[in-house]
């Protein structure tokens, strides 16, 4: 497995170099939206602490990083009323990792809506805009 | 979201009433073969508490989760000569949820080797007993 690459868009939003649709932030962990989202709500949580992925990760960095992923996919299953969650994380191009930073997929689901790819298409910028506020409003009100 | 109720099939391999194929153990969770694997190797982390998904578990259950996770996602990916791993966790039936008991997917994959669906069928005992063997191998060579 190649070490950690810094120069990856996600450790890009960690140094502000790019915007994302951010719906929490703490000294540990960032999430925000993902711009080619397999339903409604999609988002990502990531470390602050550098790691490729699941297997390489500090054991601290991956003990704080589930806590918010609980926190955030509860806010996320109550922005968009949704009936379950569904979350993947993606290690090497083999198991489907695309941007090598940590990180965890959290979608939204609604009985009887199929996931769609990934690669779908990048979201529009004003609903991904709403829809990172909705989650905000779940975090602070569940908070 | 309802209750943790505990008659479900990993309530009871956790109480030994139903044999699993187990590749780890401490005090805090369990890990063994899925019998209906979506490939080669696919293997399910549970924490000993009760807890029904992500959402409803307890802060101190996740992160000691996330730790077996990581330690057996290792031994996966090295059992199989991996090239990746995916992790899947499912929440409620609109996340694919089909046992109501907190669990990790762990699937090692290959390059070029698509996932099976999850209902393909049982595996052959006598296989998953070999690749839990395998995994524990792993586990001690890496420990």
């Amino acid at each position: 497995m190649p070490p950690y690459d810094p120069d990856n868009i996600f450790g890009k939003i960690l140094r502000g170099e790019i915007p994302a649709h951010k719906v929490y932030e703490d000294e540990h962990s960032l999430a925000f939206m993902d711009v080619m989202p397999q339903g409604e709500g999609h988002t990502l949580v990531i470390p602050k602490a550098p790691a490729r992925g699941l297997l390489d990760a500090e054991p601290q960095t991956l003990a704080a990083l589930i806590g918010t992923v609980q926190r955030v996919g509860r806010a996320v299953k109550a922005a968009f009323d949704a009936d379950g969650l569904t979350l993947f994380q993606y290690n090497e191009p083999a198991g489907g990792q695309t941007v090598f930073h940590l990180h965890f997929h959290l979608v939204p689901r609604h009985d009887g809506v199929p996931l769609k790819r990934h690669e779908g298409g990048m979201a529009d910028n004003a609903v991904l805009a709403e829809h990172a506020a909705r989650i905000r409003a779940a975090l602070e009100s569940t908070a």
